[in-house]
């Protein structure tokens, strides 16, 4: 604790937003930046290398989701494959119906995809969820109609680290598809990864959406998993590159580094999962009893092992964060892109929280590299700090 | 030559297909992976220093280009720039006019591109080019109506190398503009970048597009000029990098490894242009000497100072590209994007060749790494290649 506070080291609790990069998954990635530079579409040895490095990399994230290597399909980041999902699925799907449900939690990704097919005429009614975040399968059921082409529901919050019932909700929606395909289940799974199984069959979904950031690999990549016959309109044209379905040079080291950051997120899942959810609940402990009116967010066992996501009334998260940062506390009020829009955020709201409360947020998210010495030095410095920013609200409220 | 001809070395003449990063760029990107991983929408000194790399990366661009910093938009590759400038610029610009002009021989990603535009209404035209390649700029002007609101015509071809009159377009352009901004010039420069100066004020366009692959930058990321004003709905949404035009957590490495490189290519710029149109034409004229019916494609003085692009009557040339990769020579055909395809390249039949002779066409691109050594080498095991194709040609024309 005392090294913490007297040295200059940052403790960054923000794994959430973005993950540094895993030395293996580097030391992987850098021959193919220079050395093994091919275009995979050409016809000569460096081209056929760098081809077969793609189909390696693409062979090992169909073995950890336990579907077909032509099912994966490499895209830029986890935004992108969340548009594809919405998008390029509900266009494609559209003689089917013209009908989509996304949760009330979901990330701006998908949100604005949606907002993107109302403009195109497509109707989307949004799940909501419980106070812990949860979704309710039976409401989702009531919601689908015959014209209902996709669900997005995704495989872990983002903010509140709340896990949605993947699961049972292919189980119902199975009920609807009556021998056909639709709805289409497609889960946001970036949080999730590293953290819950990503076995496409078992979860019972026909689109996952992960990306490279959140899992110790590369930035700038990210996965659609796409069930063989789901319809999908590319987003971007122009070349056959992911069996025409996302045109462009594949950056093979990107997508080597992708996989290697994916198998080791694998192989390290359960250690990892439950070393983490004990700091986790350790840190809680600890924060709600030393700030009594502080209240977790979320659900209480069904979340992220790293995610600790905190309501403290009458201050501001914003404050929280930049006094935070001054005793070299790195930590978000909840999403990264959105962390400058000063907006309550969309996934509180949902949970039945009044902005004000909302607006006194706080997330901590957990990663490979945090200690309980890190913890418990938070935890020394964070009491001091909600209890002046309180005395501050208190007597900006007096004048 | 013998030591070539002696070695193990691979003879790479492909640099308009893929380069090999530069380690310079190589170097000032790794911090970004691993150390200065932050989150560029991240309220913290991670997040912080992201976007102080981010901001940076972006004005070095916009020097190198002579704009505004907030006129270079980040994005996934060149392909995806190519689609939002067509796809995006022509869909937000519907209200003006549903017409767009492109060449006959633009990229892929620019063809597909105004396809799918016809499909959502719009009509395409394709303004011709002679036989060496190169538009005319009053048969463009005859094109244009009341309702054209963009013109996409290449800087430099990828596959034959001819450099296009941007700058006497986009003056007969200007004279159909009457005040306003229509009809747009957007250019695909990502062959130019490293040969051709990128001024877009001097230039006279409104988009352009750029990548990394080309450059001996990272794979990955591309870039978009999009001069003020200009208006382009994102193809991809959901956060508010890059202006709310282009969703995605930014990948600061591959951002600050594009800045790096397209500085670098600017600064080498003049030296390895004269280079490399030295070792250029040293090329096509002894091989012109050596295989009498070769023939040049594209223009002879107004080309790229990398390309060579010739045909060999009567064989074919994934035959060439095949006995070539025997001998550790390395080049293509013409577009790499379309390899594997077998088509004849739309750019060659766009010059007026016929399907036969465009089946026998090589590309040999230079680089930086390339010396007259390297060319020699070729020199001396080409003829031989083409010469055994010819004979096996004349034979299965017997039987």
């Amino acid at each position: 604790m005392s090294t913490i506070a007297e040295s200059d080291k940052t403790v960054y609790l923000d794994y959430a937003a973005a993950t540094p990069i895993d030395p293996e998954v580097l030391q992987t990635m850098l021959p193919y930046w220079d050395k093994k530079y091919g275009n995979a579409s050409s016809m000569h040895e460096s081209g056929r290398r760098a081809k077969g490095a793609i189909d390696a990399a693409r062979a090992a994230v169909a073995e950890v989701l336990h579907c077909e290597p032509q099912e994966i399909i490499f895209t830029g980041s986890g935004t992108e494959s969340d548009n594809a999902a919405l998008i390029g699925v509900a266009r494609a799907a559209r003689a089917h119906g013209n009908h989509v449900i996304i949760s009330a939690v979901e990330h701006k990704a998908v949100l604005e995809s949606a907002a993107q097919l109302t403009k195109e005429g497509f109707e989307v009614s949004v799940l909501p969820v419980d106070t812990r975040g949860v979704v309710d399968v039976n409401e989702c059921l009531k919601l689908v109609t015959d014209k209902t082409v996709l669900v997005s529901v995704m495989y872990a919050n983002n903010e509140i680290g709340t896990i949605e019932p993947i699961k049972e909700l292919s189980a119902v929606l199975q009920k609807r598809r009556a021998g056909g395909m639709f709805p289409l289940l497609h889960t946001d799974a970036c949080q999730a990864a590293g953290f819950l199984p990503l076995n496409v069959a078992e979860l019972g979904v026909d689109l996952m959406t992960l990306n490279g950031s959140k899992i110790y690999g590369p930035r700038g990549v990210g996965v659609l998993y796409r069930k063989k016959g789901v319809p999908l309109l590319p987003l971007i044209v122009g070349g056959e590159q992911e069996s025409h379905l996302r045109a462009g040079t594949e950056s093979v080291p990107l997508i080597v580094g992708f996989a290697a950051a994916l198998k080791k997120a694998e192989r390290l899942r359960s250690a990892e999962s439950s070393r983490l959810t004990a700091l986790r609940d350790f840190f809680i402990d600890r924060l709600l009893k030393k700030i009594p009116n502080a209240m977790l967010n979320g659900h209480p066992t069904e979340r992220l092992p790293n995610n600790i996501h905190i309501s403290v009334p009458y201050i501001e998260g914003e404050s929280i964060l930049l006094m935070l940062d001054r005793h070299r506390v790195e930590a978000s009020t909840g999403s990264a892109c959105s962390a400058y829009d000063l907006q309550p955020s969309h996934v509180l709201l949902a949970l039945g929280q009044t902005a004000e409360i909302a607006h006194g947020s706080i997330r901590f998210t957990l990663g490979r590299n945090t200690t309980k010495e890190e913890l418990e030095y938070v935890l020394s410095v964070f009491p001091s700090i909600v209890e002046r920013l309180t005395r501050l609200s208190a007597l900006t409220a007096t004048i």
